[in-house]
């Protein structure tokens, strides 16, 4: 197996480009795929203030490092969500990754901040745990880029995930998530606009690419996801990938260039009515913002002594009146998009 | 296991429905799907005068034993297509089915007024096997519904073809297609009105009827479909269904309900310059229509004397101008979708 550039020994094969690259080309090709990604759909400025959402993981740390790789000014931020040990290591990673590099992590602690986990807080507040997971994510990646200045809040979503999420979001026609399922959500109405470099990748290059730039990653899946519908989906967008190397990559970027913009009017009807939360101030659809409604029913439901004792920065009380972003329906769930309904 | 109906001992369940039913209430529930289906989308009139395109499988005596048992003037059509034994064999099971119930069977033969079988035709042509077959099976379903005078078409797809012809076209984006991806084509433009009673049912059900009428059917499927990705796309439908019973109902209703209208527009675009076909006349996007192409590649591709012994109704001559109704893009392939393309 020749690398396709250089015919030295290659470490990888990409069979939906047809083509296998050694240890710095696929690093190259990496870094060509994500400015390409950048400048297609005009992710970021070079002078941007950015904040990688980063969980510990290969995608999040592959994004970040890749990032700053490609000269942007990129911060990190860690939310403890307090899934048990999945959470603690999911940490260590995080900080390692950015105290070995010089970088600034931020960090905010569901349960000491808000009072609840996520295995707790889901069940208190009978919400699936991927769905409780996903909307608090949502909210304080939100509210963290614009309490902090950032121009822009990257997430680490790979080919599979938004292929992934594309396939749910079509297989139930929510027309209204599929109109604003795009690698860029612009700015607007207490939202920071949100973006995903790793489009053009898959999951299986971002953990290749960790390895070989000896990125340590959290390899474990969260052991909350493990049965939902996304994973089912993945699972038959793999078979199908497989019968067809390239399907993958025809399904979403055909559905960018031809099917979008069809479902963007519901999109915005969906959003047409967004006012700010009576509690926290963040733009919702409702009175209450679907957050703090979470807040309301799990706070609390933390056992005492429970919070783990990581280094918190405080974003400020909660369910205080602020102009802070919020959850609601800026972004569809990328995990579990099927039982967040 | 109870039937739902009557609490007598149930002989099939149908997971979807969260239900089990006896014989004589899956008969019932197999007639009150049809019926629904028809009345919902408008498909047949009580005196339309319909023709079934039949195949000798499950699904198409099931839809034609259903009609007529429903009270429709219904008769068949049966192509010969020349695969080998499958079609042999296939040929005996329409026309016992026609002969036990003293139905009337129109026959074509495909090698012998066309001079060409699909394996050696589709080879000659350069055709992937499913897309040869697809688009001579319209054509000739077209043309003898208009010349015979009938007021519809109707061909057994069942809910898991339906699903899985929309999976292949969602998953390409093929935007033209998913236009026209109804349960119901009105007759426009030369073509005769085409209508799937069966959208309703999936083959599990249509093969459980048959057995449970008595119904003979090939059971074997083509041995050309072998790999072609349409059985790739049902497998992996199949694998959401077994862990989301109802995935595939709601994935083709909720399309009808809530995107096909998004896409009219593109298949009407791609229909808008319809033509006569030169040769045969039947309508056209091109100046000599699909199947007129074909039969010029691959017409006399057959060996002399391989034509088998079939009654078949002449159809008139071949290539002669006429206003019958002809192939082209009034119908995504059903089989084979993506190697259409």
């Amino acid at each position: 197996m020749k690398c396709v550039v250089c015919k030295g020994p290659a470490i990888i094969d990409i069979r939906r480009h047809n083509a296998n690259f050694c240890t710095d080309h696929f690093l190259e090709q990496c870094r060509r795929q994500v400015t390409k990604a950048i400048a297609e759909f005009s992710m970021i400025e070079p002078d941007d203030k950015v904040l990688v959402a980063v969980s510990g993981g290969k995608d999040s740390l592959a994004v970040w490092d890749l990032l700053v790789g490609l000269g942007y000014q990129a911060d990190g931020l860690y939310i403890g969500l307090g899934i048990g040990d999945y959470s603690d290591v999911s940490g260590v990673y995080a900080r390692d990754f950015a105290t070995e590099r010089g970088l600034r992590l931020i960090e905010v602690d569901l349960p000491e901040t808000y009072g609840y986990d996520i295995p707790t807080g889901s069940r208190a507040a009978r919400r699936a745990p991927c769905s409780a997971c996903g909307l608090s994510k949502r909210h304080l990646f939100d509210r963290a880029a614009l309490e902090g200045g950032y121009d822009v809040l990257v997430t680490g979503h790979n080919l599979d995930d938004e292929a992934a999420v594309l396939f749910g979001n079509t297989l139930h026609w929510h027309t209204e998530y599929l109109g604003r399922q795009l690698p860029v959500l612009p700015a607007r109405d207490g939202f920071p606009r949100k973006v995903k470099p790793l489009v053009r990748l898959t999951e299986r290059e971002t953990a290749a690419y960790c390895v070989v730039r000896g990125i340590d990653y959290l390899v474990e899946e969260c052991p909350m996801a493990a049965g939902n519908r996304h994973l089912t989906y993945k699972a038959a967008l793999n078979d199908i990938e497989a019968a067809s190397p390239g399907a993958k990559h025809s399904f979403y970027f055909g559905f960018l260039d031809r099917a979008a913009a069809h479902f963007a009017p519901e999109a915005e009807a969906d959003r047409a009515d967004l006012g700010a939360c009576r509690t926290c101030g963040a733009p919702t659809t409702a009175e209450v913002c679907a957050f703090c409604r979470l807040v309301e029913r799990a706070g609390g439901s933390v056992p005492e002594g429970r919070a783990p004792d990581a280094v918190s920065v405080d974003l400020g009380p909660t369910r205080s009146p602020s102009t802070a972003a919020g959850a609601d329906p800026d972004e569809p769930a990328s995990i579990g998009v099927g039982s967040d309904r």
